[in-house]
This record gives C-alpha cells, sequence and structure tokens, in this order.
C-alpha cells in the first residue's frame, strides 16, 4: 500500500535528523541542481529519504534496487507517488533486474551511487556509450569495493568512486551494528527460533561478521567464528569466540551466518556434515556465499516451511533450512538496517556526491572519503544526539605535538 | 490463510520436542482420556502445539485466548480445522474477548489452563455455576499467580491449582530468556529502530524484567532500571546498570519498556518530562502498565505512524510512540516466545495437568509444581539437545550427606 | 607488619559503610554487651572490621581462621593490638589449625560465628562440654550450610543457626559478584596469565560458579561448565556456555576453577586427560574439590613455579599447575571479597547476632534469616549508595492485592 | 630475591611459545651476531625473556627500565645474573632514572627498542656523539609513536625506526586485550575493592580505553567515556556506554583511569568536583596524565591508605585516591600484561629488530612493520594454539580477484 509507503518514510526520515540536517547544505551548494543521478540500492524506507533528499537538492533521482529481493514495494510506490523515477520492485526475477539496471542508465546519469558496483559494470561492460557523461559515483558496500579495487588493479575504471563503505561513520557503525541488529531483526522474524543457548556459526569476522559475532553473543548464543585471516582469527578467540574451520564448524551448528563476500562459504561437501535442522543464512551482499545449488541438488525435496525459509529434505531424513533464498537475510526478512545508522551511511553518501559534484576533476579510480566530511557527519551526530565530548587545551595540543618532554 | 497457519503449527511442532516426546506418556497415562480443558492462552503456535498434545491424549479442548490482540489468526483457523472448539480472533474487542472466554467455560470444563487467571476469576465470579465439575487448573504466568494468591488469602479459591509459573523450568526460561528475546522481536519488527547507543529502561527487574535488560544490554543499549524492590535495585546496579526513579528515568529515556505486573507504571505525570520520540511498550500481561488513557487524553493528536507504532503528538509539539497499545510487545508486534522456550513450559503445563487429573484430591489453593515434573522437564531437555551432565560418585553423595569431616 | 594491619582495616572501613551505620544500633539494642562470641572467619581486613564492630557494640570477641591459608598476619596482629583474642596465622599446620579452634571455644562462647561449620562441628563431637552456654550462631557459607542440614536432618544440632548463607543480601552479591571477582584476583594475581581466549571450565553453576563464569565471559574467556544438576545446566547453556562432563572438559581445558562444595570433583583419572600447562584452581570452602594427593603421587615430580603456584611434572612430560594448594584462590592468593561485598554480607551477620540473643529461645535448627534483616540492609545499602527507587501509590497496593480487575 | 627472578623468567618463557620458536631463526639469520642493542622497556619477567631471547641470538644486550617504578627487581637481578648488562631498579628517583637511560646508550648501540622514546630522544639531544653508530630501532608504544611523528615533521629523526606499535599484532591485542586485564590486575591488588555496580570512568577510547571498558564492562562496572574525537565518541555510545566531558564525569566517578597520552585530563579544576572516595589510575605511558601535582597542593594533607594508594584528604573533608602515584596501575601496582599477549608483541619487537639489521640502508624515519612480519606472527601464533583456519579455494581467489560476477 502506498499510503504504508508514505509512513515508512516518514518514520525513517524522522529518524534520520543528520541527513534532514543536510538538505540546506546541499540547495546551497548547489552541485545537485539538474544532475541526473542514477541509483542502484536496497530501495526501502531509508534509501528513499536519501533518494528524496538528493532530490529536493535539485537532483533528478532515478533508482532501482541492488537485489532482487530486497525491495520493499510500499516505499517504493510512495517514491513513484513523489513523481520519482524508480524502477525496483520486490521478488524480480533475474530479466526485470537487469532491465530495471538498464532502465536507470538509460537516463543518462551524471552520477551513480551504486551498492555492489552493478551499475559500474554495466557502464564499463554493456553500457560505455553512456561513460562520457558520467562525472563520478559512490559505492557502498565491501563487496563492490573489492570489485572497483579489482578494476582499478586492471587499469579499467574510467571514473571516480568514492569508496563510501571505508568511511569511519559507515563501516564502523553501518557495516557492525546495522548488520549486527538487521541480521537478528530477519532471523526471528523468519523463524521464532530462539538464538540462546544455540551453536551460532558467523562466516567471516570483518566489521559485519564482528557485529553478527557480538549480537549473537548477546543474545546468549555460543558463537563459533570462521576465517581465513589469521589476525582476525586471533581477534575472534581473544573475543571469548571459538574458532574453527568450516568443516569442522558445520558439524557443531544450530545457525550458520556469513557474511564473507565470498562464494562458497558454506558449499556442497558440508551439507552431510550438518545437523538436523540446521538453519543456514546469509548477511552478505550476493546470494552466492552459500552454494544454494548444491544443496537443491542434494536434496529429495523442498518445501516451505514458514515465510521466508525453505526446508531441504535430504536423503537422509536430515532437514536442512534456508532463509531468504541466500539472499541478505537482513532485507530480504528484515527490515534493513535501523535508520539512525543509515542516517550516517547515507549521510556520507549525501556529501560525497555533493563533494565529487563540486570536484569534477578528480582521477578516475577508487578514493577514500576525505577526512573532514567523516568529522562533519560526527559531529553533527552527536549535536544532535545532545552528546558533548572534550576539547584539547591549548597545553594538550602542544603537549601531542612535541617530543621533548619525557618521563 | 489456514494453510500458512498448519505451516506454523508444524514448524513450532518441529522445535519443541520435549512436549512431543510427552505424547506417548500422556496417552499411557490416561487422565486426560474424554476430560474437557477450558483453556485461554496465547493462541498462536507454540500454545496450538500444546492444545493439540492434550489433544491427542484424550482431552476435549475448548480454547481462546487470553489477550485481545495476541492471536495468530492463521493458527486458530488450522486449530479449528484440525476440529479444535477454538474461539480465538485476532483484535477482538472486549465484548467480543468476553464472550469468547465464557464461551469456552460453557464447555463446562474438567480442568482450567489459565494465563492471567481469567478463566479462574470468572469461575469464581460470574460462572460459580460451573465450579462443580472443576478438578482444579493450571496457571500459566506472574500476574496469574498474584491474583490466585490474593484469592487463596481471601479464603476464595475453591480448587487447586499448580503454579506454573514458579517451576523452574518454567520461569527461569520462558520469563527471563523467552520475555528477553521475544520482546526484542517485537520492538525491532514495530520500529526497525536501533538499540545500540539508545537509553533503554525497563521497569521491573524481575525475571522478565532481567531478560529484557540482559537482551538490551546484548544488543548495545545503555540499561536504565526501576523497581520498588530494594534487593532487585541492588541486583540490577550489580549487573552494571544505573537504576533511578521512574521519575527521573523518563526524562532520558528513548525506550521504556515496562514488566511489572503492575498499573499505572509509566503514569500521567510521566508523558510532560518524556524526550521528543521516546518509545513505549509493555511485555507484561495487562495493557495496564502504561496508562494510555493519560498519554491519549493529554495528546493534541494521534496518529498510525507505523503498524502497531501509534504516535501521541503533545501540546509542545514533542511525539511520543506507543507500541501494539500497550498490549504486550512481543506477542501483539512479535511472534512470542521462542518455540524451544515454550517447550519447556508447556511440558510444565501437561504434565502438571495430567498429574492433577490423576490426584483429584488435592487441595484447593495455589500449588507448586513437584520437583519430579522440573527435573523430568530439565532431564528430558539435555538428552534431546545431546548435552552429558556429570552424577555424583558415591563417595560424593556420602561426603554431601555428612557434616564430620571438615578442614 | 602491624601498621600496615591497622591501615588496611581503615581502608576496609572505609569502604563498609552499612556495617559502619550499625554500630550505633547495636549498642543501642545492648543484646552483645559482655556476651562472649567465638569466631572462625578467614581472617583478613573486611572480617576484622565484623570483629571490631562486634567488639565496640560489647561483645567479647575470640577469633581464629576457618581456613589454614587465608589469614592475612598484618590484619591478625592489628587485631592482637587492639586488644582482641585472635588466634589466626597463616600457613598453620593442621595441629596448629585445630589447636586455634580450640583456642576460640575455650573462651566458653555464648555465639558462636562460624564458616564452614568447623567450629560447630566441634561443639557437637569434642566438645560438648561447651554446649550449655551457646545461646546460638550463625554460619556463612553453602558448605557449613549444607553440613548444618545433615546435622539437623540426623536431629543432632542442638542450638538454633542462622543461615546468612542463604539471605538474599548475602548469597546474591557475596557468592556471586565477589567470589566471581575475587577468584580472578587470586588467579592473575598467582599466573599473569591471560584470561581471553583461554578455555575456562567452571564447576559447579551455583551463585559462586555462575560469579565465576559471568567474569570469565567478562574478562573474554571461552567458558565451559560442569554440573551435576539438570536444571543449573540447561541455565548455562542458555547464557551461553558450553556444559559438558568433567571427563570431557578436562581435555580441553587451559583453566579449571571448581565452586561446588564437593570432593573430588577434580579426580585421578582426570590428570592423564589434561593439556600440557593446565592450570588448576578451587574457589570452594575446603581443599579437597580437587584432588590434589592423587595429583602428588602422579607427578614425577614437584616444583614452585611461582609464589602460590605449584607446577606437577607429569611422566609424560607435561605440567599441571596448581594454585595456592587447592585452597580458595581468592583469599590464599588473592585479598578475597572486595570490602562493600563483605559490607553487605558482614552487616547480615551483625544483625542476626543481635536478633538471636535478642530471641534466645528460638528452636534448635537451621533458620533464615528474617526478611526484615534483609531488607534492612538492602535499603540503608541503597541509602548510603545515594540510589532511589520508586515505592508502589496506593492505587498500586490496592492493585496488587485485588483479582478481580483483568483484561 | 633473584632466585624468585628465574622463576619468574621461566613462567614467562614456558607461556611466550611464539617468541621461543622464533630464536632458531634468529641464530639462522645471524644478523644480530654481536650487534649491541641498547633497549629501554618495563623491566619485568615478559622483557626479559625478550631481552634473553636476542641475547641468545647474538646481541650484546644492555638494558633499562623506561619507566620509574615499573622495573621488577627480582627479575632485573636474574638478568644480571645471567650476564646481561641491566641498569634497571624499581623506584628510582629521576636523577638514577636518566643515569641508566644514559648507561645502557654508554655501550654505543647498533640498535635501539625504545618503549615511550626516552632512548631515542636522548640519542637526538644530548647524546648526538653515538648517533653514528645507531642503524635503527624500534618503538613499542602510542605515546612514542607520537613523539617520533612529531620528529619526523619536523625532520629531525635521523635513523630509521619501526613502529612496532601499530602492527596488527601488537596494538590489537597489547593495547587492547593487554591493557585491559592488566589495568584490572593492578586496582584489585591496590584496592581490593568492587568494580560490579561502581561508575567507572575511562578517559580516551583507543585500544587502551576500549580495552579498559570492554573489561569495566565484563567485571560489571557502569562504564562512562571521555572523548575527544567524535568517531571514537560515537563508537563509544554505540558499545552502550555514557559519553560525556570529563567536568561531567568526575562527580559521578567511583573510578577514573586515563589512557589517552595526554597530558591533564584529570586537572586541578576537576578536584572540588569530585565524589569522596573516588579512586584515580592512569594506565598511559607517562604520569602526567592526572595532574597529581595540582592535588597535592589543594589537599590539606596526604597518606598512605595502603601499599600502592595514596590519600589526599582535602579541606572540605573528602579524600581521594590515587593509584601507584599515577603511573602505569598495570605495571606499577599489578605484574603488567600477561605473558600470552607479550609473546605477540615481542615476537614483532624481535623480527624488527632482524628486519631492519637485516636491511641496514633504510630511510630514516618511522616505518610501519611489514605485513609478512604480521603474518608471520599470527600464523605462527594459531598453529601453537592448534587453532585451524580455512583457506581460500581457488575459485575463491578468483572470485575475490574478479569484478564481472554480479547479482
Amino acid at each position: 500500500m502506498t499510503e504504508e509507503g508514505h509512513k515508512k518514510l516518514d518514520w525513517a526520515a524522522a529518524h534520520m535528523p543528520v541527513l534532514q540536517s543536510l538538505k540546506p547544505i546541499l540547495i546551497e551548494s548547489g552541485a545537485m541542481k539538474d544532475k541526473k543521478i542514477s541509483m542502484a540500492l536496497h530501495v526501502e524506507a531509508k534509501t528513499g529519504v536519501l533518494a528524496l533528499t538528493l532530490q529536493e537538492a535539485g537532483a533528478k533521482v532515478s533508482i532501482t534496487s541492488c537485489n532482487p529481493l530486497s525491495t520493499d514495494d510500499d516505499v517504493a510506490n510512495a517514491l513513484r507517488e513523489k513523481g520519482m523515477d524508480c524502477r525496483a520492485a520486490c521478488n524480480q526475477c533475474n530479466e526485470d533486474y537487469y532491465a530495471a539496471l538498464n532502465g536507470v542508465l538509460d537516463h543518462g546519469p551524471d552520477f551513480i551511487i551504486d551498492d555492489g558496483c552493478d551499475l559500474i559494470k554495466l557502464l564499463h561492460t554493456t553500457r560505455t556509450d553512456l561513460m562520457g557523461n558520467v562525472i563520478g559515483g559512490n559505492e557502498e558496500t565491501t563487496t563492490g569495493i573489492v570489485r572497483l579495487k579489482s578494476m582499478e588493479r586492471e587499469k579499467v575504471l574510467k571514473f571516480p568512486v568514492f569508496n563510501v563503505n571505508d568511511a569511519y561513520m559507515k563501516h564502523l557503525f553501518d557495516n557492525r551494528y546495522g548488520t549486527g541488529q538487521s541480521t537478528f531483526d530477519g532471523i526471528m522474524t523468519a523463524t521464532n527460533l530462539v538464538v540462546a543457548g544455540k551453536v551460532f556459526v558467523v562466516a567471516g569476522y570483518g566489521w559485519c561478521g564482528r557485529g553478527i559475532a557480538m549480537r549473537a553473543k548477546g543474545m546468549g548464543a555460543n558463537v563459533v567464528v570462521t576465517e581465513i585471516d589469521p589476525v582476525k582469527a586471533i581477534e575472534a578467540t581473544m573475543d571469548g569466540f571459538r574458532v574453527m574451520q568450516m568443516d569442522d564448524a558445520v558439524e557443531i551448528a544450530d545457525f550458520i551466518v556469513t557474511a564473507t563476500g565470498n562464494c562458497d562459504v558454506v558449499a556442497q561437501h558440508h551439507y552431510p556434515m550438518m545437523k538436523d535442522g540446521c538453519v543456514l543464512a546469509n548477511s552478505g551482499h550476493f546470494d552466492n556465499e552459500i552454494d544454494k545449488n548444491a544443496l537443491s541438488s542434494m536434496a529429495q525435496s523442498e518445501f516451505d516451511a514458514r515465510y521466508n525459509v525453505k526446508g531441504y529434505k535430504m536423503l537422509d531424513g536430515r532437514t536442512i533450512y534456508l532463509l531468504a533464498d541466500g539472499r541478505l537475510v537482513n532485507l530480504a526478512s528484515g527490515q534493513g538496517h535501523p535508520a539512525e545508522i543509515m542516517d550516517l551511511s547515507f549521510s556520507i553518501q549525501a556529501l560525497c556526491a555533493d563533494y565529487l559534484l563540486n570536484n569534477p576533476d578528480m582521477m578516475p579510480g577508487v578514493h577514500g572519503v576525505p577526512d573532514e566530511i567523516d568529522l562533519f557527519v560526527a559531529k553533527r551526530k552527536l549535536e544532535l544526539s545532545g552528546v558533548k565530548i572534550d576539547k584539547l587545551t591549548p597545553k594538550q595540543e602542544e603537549y601531542m605535538s612535541g617530543w621533548k618532554e619525557g618521563t
């Protein structure tokens, strides 16, 4: 229902005060005025607020989803009702999904806001005709950054892209506290199962994985971490978690959640080792972290156990459950990150777009977000939360910059 | 949809192995054979599994809800399709609600399963005609126990009632880990707001309150506790929480959740002191812990901010949000306690009903659950979870029973 | 040094405000005036403050330790300098230890304050001649209560004894937060090893064990619990811990700490299964929870690895470490419970002694601490901490005592 | 006692397996053979093991302390008995402290291992004569790095120095889990006060501060954080802590611990606002984080409350306590970081020294530790702990390096 969509947008807006407070700044800047911005993000309420903010700052926004399952149709309808070119719909088949991506590009964008790098990849492969017009872009997520850095390494990336993901005010909060909470929103909504007392396996101990592990612990689970990086693995042990290889973890898991950005983390040879009733979910960007095709091919039958829970009946009688078809469980089964978290990420997005449009001559490549933008958002957030912090006294500043005063 | 209801029942049943394992025992016992059991519980999937278990053990079950907002209509339909006399429906008006309670009593019950003591109260006030037939009952929750103990004190309680709530295998798990998790299921579903970094006020530090506080902390909140009991208040401080009077807590709260079993815990004089955007929810049995009438009377307008979120616009411009109309947020906005938790509580329910029907001469009054039932459920749970624990050696048993061996 | 002892007493007194505040009450009561009180408690600073408080209230105190390793000689000297009959000394051999126990009994006590029941046991076995004079006593700890209940069951207990351990203001705080913290004080002082990332096995999930497990988790350990009670075992799993049999736990343990009140919890057959470097410690009352004789007999050699750390070199080359000779590690290697915690326990002690001396006709047997004493201490503590809590309104009181108002 | 020192060294060595395992590598490399290494580190057991390792690898080691209060004299004696030129002693006056620093420089070092930059500062100011011989150095701690970066900025730093502090395997573990645990070792040893239920203020939310805050929370405290950095401040709030200005925090603090690397964090104007009994401690490198001179000048009298606890009696009757004279409480009152943590830091130290001596032509300046050293230590640690982690499959490696495969 469109009305429900407007409510969701209003609710989100009311809980994104930093982004709201940027509007006059963006209008004053004028950099977005009449610029065409093509966006591929998860189209739900918080994203809607970002898109509307850019629109109010003068941009002509065309938006679609970056994932076939993550669109909130209420919100998409409301955006259309507000005059936005929105092509997202939930449960798009692959063909429709790509048609929508191409559709927002048809727009002839000056600026790209991407999440997972699907738009930018299209621009560099089948839609190179549109490249000339593009001033630059932003990339939202780890997975997209990995792809962009490959492009940069191969020297094919043709315009500047801000690595929004690596801004402090983005990944420290969005990836960790955002993914941490929303993953459990997704899991609880889908399953109504208890987390406390369960063996909860988290694949990957990056910012997302550690957010999930932290919250799993906070919900009372017995957490197991799998990793490929030795430093992160030791960190996980020091945080009190068991670290093991996935081959061992699958044997004791009640839940397995992936957050690696890699494929086949749960793979064909793991399914025969799982306990009856094991629940699988993915919080990573793409739906290939859990090899669901292998699971399907090994099962004797599949059934819809609940909404967003598919049961795979194995030949030996065990049942394995996959949530949200292996797509990001926090968006496909839950409501995505909390509004206050996205307020930070999307404020970075808006300010980066403004910055790049004001600085159109930046070199092609992946650019870190300027510290001043990070700091601006952080200070604004503290201010709006009423939290006061200390300032260095002149004596302290001098002390910190000297080296002669010792013991 | 009824089909969805059957799925939910199957899912719950698959995650309630202890209760499933009791079926042959209850059938073998025969105590329920042809007995009429009237139940007033939250009619959702787990309760459905309990009711079906009793039905399969030979009882004639008549069931309705113990709360006008907590019924899952899918499940209610599925139960009816399985031939049960189910009178529950979601969003009943008060009249319908009481009609349904009276309806299950019309049945002429041998046994009562109550949650909040509404059925037993009716039997002792307007339906005394049916009392003669009643062998006894079970009471599920703290609030009901408080009422029953008042009745006992006033010497009006006419039949024996098991205090299921105070069984270890019930309150230690259901009230604490169950309420703890499901309260956040309810809050996250209703609001999609972040918990981390918020001032989260929990009213009451009983088993429910401490479950909520524990999970709020586990989700990253800054937790404040209010109490009337000095011992519990000190416990809360030693658990790292701030303890303050509600009059002070309301001024800093982002969320306030009540779990006290008492009325007017959030009261008229608190509303003017709240921050703009404060979110109120109740996890206690009745919807009088937060004085919503006062809130409504003080507001200049009310609006549906989201599903299950009502906004109250105050005269000074602040907005206060109330979740699920002040009814138990974990059931009215979430899916209630996880299945594995209710497996324990409802196994106690089933065994208590069996015990009392086998021992019809128990004295009127509130009876503690026999230790043997608690232990039976605990052992069965461990067994079915594959957890092995130690046994005393003969030497240790002797040591524990002696007193002469010292330093 | 005696001077150091006075400082320790002053420090403890400054951090035991509740007990300090009881002095005028005890003097006013007069019940202790000229009464002979024989005490066997861990003689360190906090106990010293209790003994001095009783002395200032008019009692003639004779005190010794309840454990051969737990005396702080500085404090013992200071107490003697303050004119108290103190017979405690650290590292007493068994003979001296018992001579000291008998010494405080020679005094001819009116009242006993016991910790572990050694004094009361002597009175009922070899010192029955003194029994006639004894009005009653207090018992401080779980182990003593277990022994007293055996005596009560065998109907041999000849005078009333307050079960101080089971007062809320004692066991909820002393056993849990006190043992929790001081066990780590003891372990860290003895070993300087890291807790984070270690497999930390806690034997027993009573109040002490759960305090230890909670703090081990708080220090970053991976906690494993062993239990004999199914309910506690399930609680431990729901708190996120692994529960296993000791036979399995010993194979993965980096640390094993016992808190069971039972003997041979770590037993002969466990030593061959332990990892090289495993550290054993006991937080229970007696030094028989870990079978150190068996360990000694199986080792090829023993050596002092550090102060309070004995290394046992096994035939296969592994080394197993035992802290503080298996005596309560928090007192023998650490400084015992924090002062503010003992403030609560010892306020209960003082008020119980006063109560029983004022009510000399109480029946022989183990008596629960009157609720009014618990509440008095709790309220006083809140007051002195500046924490304010809520009070029931008249409407709320009425509501809580009624049963007719329902949904 | 020297014997005790040897025991401590043996104990530490037994718990530093990574460093032990490097010995053959360092000998094989030969880079240290006959090189003169001057070290200024906290001279206690773990440092002793590092110094002995370098000595066994062929270096001629001269060592003194980097702090007048942090030397363990037992260990210093044992090192001397093992033929090392050790000039450290506990409680050195400032003159002796500097004499010792100059003494280890008199040696004419090829390589410097510094902690806080006192040695390197001397070399660049009063001992420039010795500079010619120096190939390079390592710096252990944040404070030293801040000074070195000032030197680099001012272009005065004359040789290459490895920033050991910023190695992952150092700061992630040493600063966080090491400081976290050892700070409480120091506080508990000094005070025997309870942490649970206390308002515990942590100044600074860098790696050290967050380690302290994490452990304070794990011990049950109510944690307050002060910061000057907006991003870290928001992180602290999201971790559930209250963030406030020190001016406000001092009014509610039971404990204040500084870990900022800055001066006057607790300053003159704070003392009048503190509660009676407030305990101050510093975990930062220098003893100027708490302005103890101001405290002393404002107090009407000072007294030794306990070992390492100085009481300051204020004019208005309040007492403020300062631990370990404001020097790093974890070393001056506790035993410093756990051995297993220092195993990681000192393995980085040893490998960096080896690397730089093998690459004598590195440019002057502050150099990051090569990733290969970090990874080597991490892998070795996992191996020796028996923890196995996953490896990328060829397919996964390819996937991670591609950018064309998307949704």
